[in-house]
C-alpha cells in the first residue's frame, strides 16, 4: 500500500517569501513548483528545484494563469490555445532548471483557478492534457479526482495522479464542501492523518453529511502557507507511516 | 564557403505586431527566437517556433532582460545569478515549445542590453555562457565577434557562432561606429550584400576610416525591424549566393 | 444639435505601436487615453495626453484590466473593490499626467472586457461608478448605452455620456449584433456617416433585421485601429458635420 | 524643537505580505507608500492610504523602478524623461486613493535604486525633480541629506526634506558607510534613540571613524521590514519625545 503526498512550493518572488518550503520539501513525496506565473521567479525556482532534487521529491511544474497580483487564484477567460500555449511555457521553463540541475521532471499539476476551472470545463481539460503531452507525454498529470481533466487527460493518453484533499471535507457528491460550511475545513492534525489512513486503505470516506463517499486519490495534497498547516502535514506523513503505507510518488500507466 | 544568416524574430507581443518575421525568416538560415520577456509571449512563441520549423532555419533562444516596456534595450544592473537564472528560464520556455513541434533548439543569442553588456563585462559573460552550458552544452552561443563573450564561453566548452553586422560600420579598433556617426549605418541594400561578400572571403572590411580591419564572422545578423531592412537582408542573401556562399547555420566545435 | 465622437488612444507600448493616433485626435471631440494596464505606458501616456490638449478633445481615462498580453479584452473574474481599486489607480496615473500638463481630466470609459462586463454585471458595475465618483464625482462615466452601467452610474449621481457605435449593427433587443453575422460590421464610410446622423437626429436607427430600434446616443465610438476605421471615423465627423450637427464634447448633469 | 520621521509602507503584494505597516504607521509622522512599480498594488494602495490617513500621518508617493521582481532595488538605465514620466504616473495613482479617502497627498519620496541614483547623478535628479514639480509644485520631495537631489531640487522650486539615517553609520565625507563594515549598521535601539537625539539637537553625530559630521537632516528613516526595526524605530521615536523634540512632519519653504 502506498500513497504520494504532493505540496505546492517555490510560491516565493523576489524580496516576497511565502510557504513554509523547507519544512514541506521533507514531508512531501512530491512537489509542485511554481512557475513564474502566478507565483516564483527564475531565482527562487533556481534554488527551490535544487533542494527538492536533494530531497529524493519527484518534481513537477506548477503552472498557473498570468496573474501574479491574483496569485492565480482569479479566473481568467482565456482560449484553449492560449491556455495550452502558456502551460508550455511553464512547463519549459521549470524544465530547464530541473534539467540544469541534472534532474528529470516527473509531474505538472495546474495551480489554483486554471485547476479549478480545467476541473470542470471540457475545452479546458484538452487543452492543459494538451500542453503536456506535446511538451512530453512521460509527464504525469496531477489532477482534482473524479474531475473532467482525469477523464480528458486519460483519453489523450497521459498518465493520471488522482488528487485528493485530506485538509477540507467532501460532499455526497464527491465535491469539496465549500469553506464556509462549518466543518468544511480540517485543521486538528489527528483528524486530518486519520482521513488520509481511511481514504487509502478503503478509498472511501465519510462526507460531510456522515454518508461515506467514494475518493480515489494517488495523492493527497498537503498545504504548507502557514506553520498550522505543515503541522497538518507532518501529522499526515506520520499517521501513513504509523499505519504501514508507503509515502511515495511514482505512478503506473492509465 | 559558407555563412550562417540569422535574424530576431518573435518579438511581437499579444495585439502588438513588430519585424517582418514571415520574409525573414524566408531569407535567414537560422532564427532567434524572443522568449517573452522583452518581447514575445507564449502564442507569438508557438507559431514562430512552427513557422521557422517549416522553413528549415536553425532556431534559437533570444532571452532579454525582463523588461518588456524597455525591449530588452535598457541596462538592468542585475547579479550574475540573477542573469544565470533568468537566461535558463527563457531558453526552457522556448525549448519546450521547439519540443512540442518535434524539433530541437539549436542556439542561444542574448538580446539587446544583455547582449551588449554580456560582450563588454566578464561576470555577465560567465553568467549568460553559464547559463547556456547548464540546460545543454550542446547548445551554441552566438556572441559578438571580438567580445569578452566569445572568450568567456569558448574556456567554458561552449561552441561560439562569431556575429558581425553587415549593415552597420565599424572602427578601426574593431568596435561598432555609433549610429551618429555619418556612414554608421548602411542602408544600400547593394552595398551590404558587398560587404558581406567580402567579410566572408577575406574576414576583412574596410574600418569608418578606410583601414581594413579583421573581422571574424561565423554568422552576420540581418535586421528584420521594417521592409527597407528586409530589404537588405534580401540583398545580402543573393549576394552571397551568386559569389557562390553557401548559407546555411551548423557551426564546428570550438 | 450635437453629438460627441470619441476615440480610444494612446495604447501603443514601449517599442510596441498601435493605433492611428493623430488621425483620430484630429478628428474626434473626446478621447479616450490608455493608463497602462492593458495598453499605454507612462512615455506614451505623456505625449498622447500633450497631443490630446492641443487638439481640443476633451481627455478621458480608459482604464482596463491588468492584462497587457491580452490587450484588456479577456475576461478576469476580480472581486468588485479590486475592480474599484485598479480603477482609481488608473485614473489617477492620467490624471497626473493631464494635470502636468495643464490640463482637467474630463471622462472614463472603461476598456475591453471591463467595458462589457460591467456593462451586463450589477456589482462590476457599481464597482467602476464608485471608482469614478470616488477620484472626483465631477467625471463624465462613458457607458455603453442601455446598459447596467448608465443606471448604476446615475443612481450614484455620476454624469453618463451613453454611448452607440455606427459601424456596428444593433439587434433588435438594442444589443450589438456579433461580429460573425452577415452585416454585422459596417464598413462602407457613406454608410456609417449615414447611419451617425439618422440616430443623432432621430433616436432611432434600423436594427439588422430592418425594424427601427431606440438608441440614445451621447457619444458615438470611433475606431482607429487601422487605416479603414480611420476612414470610416472621417467619413462620421463629415457627415455629420455637413447635416448640421455639432460634433463636441461636455455634458449635461444627470 | 522637531523632526519628522518618515517609514516607507505599502510594500506588499497581493498574496505576499512584507514589512510592520501597522507598527510603522502607529511610530511614523510621515509615511512613504509604494505606488504599484517595486512593491504594492491597487488594493494594497487603498487600505495603507486609508490606515495612515487615520493615523495622522504625512502621506507620501513611493515611487520606484518598474522591477518588481527587484523590489525597486537594482539599477535601471533609463533616459530622463522615462523617469521622469514613470513618477509622475506612480504620483498620479496614489494622489487619486489619498483624493478618494479625502485627504491629500504631502510629499514624494524615491525608492531604492532610484532613490540613490538620483542623490548622485544631476540628470536623474532633475528628472525626478521635474516629474514632482509638474504634477504639483507643492509636494515636498524628500532625498538624502548632502545629496546632488537635494540642490537640484531646491533650484527647481521644490520644498525638499532631507534625510538620514539613525541606524546607518556615516563616513567623514558624509556617505553612508556601506554595510560590510563593521559598525555600519546600528541594531541597538537604545544607541539608535542616542543617536537620533544628537542629530535633531547638534546637527553633528560622530562619523564611523570617531570625528564628527555635519548631518542636516528634516526627516529621519526608519525602517520597518522586520520586528527589529520596528523596535529600533519604537526607540528613537521614545527618545526624541524624552529630549522634548516634536515628531512631526511639514516643512517649510525653501
Amino acid at each position: 500500500m502506498r500513497i504520494d503526498l504532493n505540496c505546492d512550493i517555490g510560491e516565493s518572488y523576489g524580496a516576497y517569501r511565502i510557504g513554509c518550503d523547507d519544512e514541506m520539501i521533507a514531508i512531501a513525496s512530491s512537489v509542485n513548483i511554481a512557475c513564474g506565473f502566478h507565483g516564483g521567479d527564475p531565482d527562487v525556482m533556481a534554488v527551490t528545484v535544487e533542494r527538492a532534487l536533494q530531497s529524493g521529491a519527484a518534481i513537477g511544474a506548477h503552472p498557473g494563469f498570468p496573474d501574479l497580483a491574483g496569485f492565480g487564484r482569479r479566473e481568467m477567460r482565456l482560449q484553449p490555445s492560449e491556455v495550452t500555449n502558456l502551460i508550455i511555457y511553464q512547463i519549459g521553463a521549470l524544465q530547464a532548471f530541473v534539467q540544469a540541475a541534472g534532474g528529470r521532471l516527473h509531474h505538472v499539476k495546474p495551480h489554483g483557478a486554471l485547476y479549478n476551472m480545467a476541473a470542470v470545463d471540457d475545452e479546458l481539460a484538452a487543452a492543459v492534457a494538451l500542453a503536456v503531452k506535446r511538451v512530453d507525454p512521460k509527464l504525469v498529470l496531477y489532477a482534482l479526482t473524479g474531475s473532467r481533466l482525469v477523464e480528458t487527460a486519460r483519453r489523450l493518453g497521459l498518465t493520471v495522479a488522482r488528487e485528493a484533499f485530506v485538509d477540507r471535507a467532501y460532499r455526497a457528491d464527491g465535491t469539496l464542501a465549500p469553506r464556509n460550511l462549518s466543518g468544511a475545513v480540517i485543521t486538528d492534525p489527528v483528524t486530518a492523518g486519520a482521513r488520509a489512513v481511511t481514504m487509502v486503505k478503503t478509498g472511501c470516506i465519510p462526507s460531510i453529511d456522515g454518508d461515506p463517499i467514494r475518493i480515489d486519490a494517488d495523492t493527497l495534497c498537503l498545504h504548507g502557507d502557514n506553520p498550522a498547516a505543515a503541522a497538518i502535514a507532518k501529522a499526515v506523513r506520520a499517521s501513513l507511516e504509523t499505519a504501514g503505507i508507503a509515502v511515495k510518488a511514482g505512478f503506473g500507466t492509465t
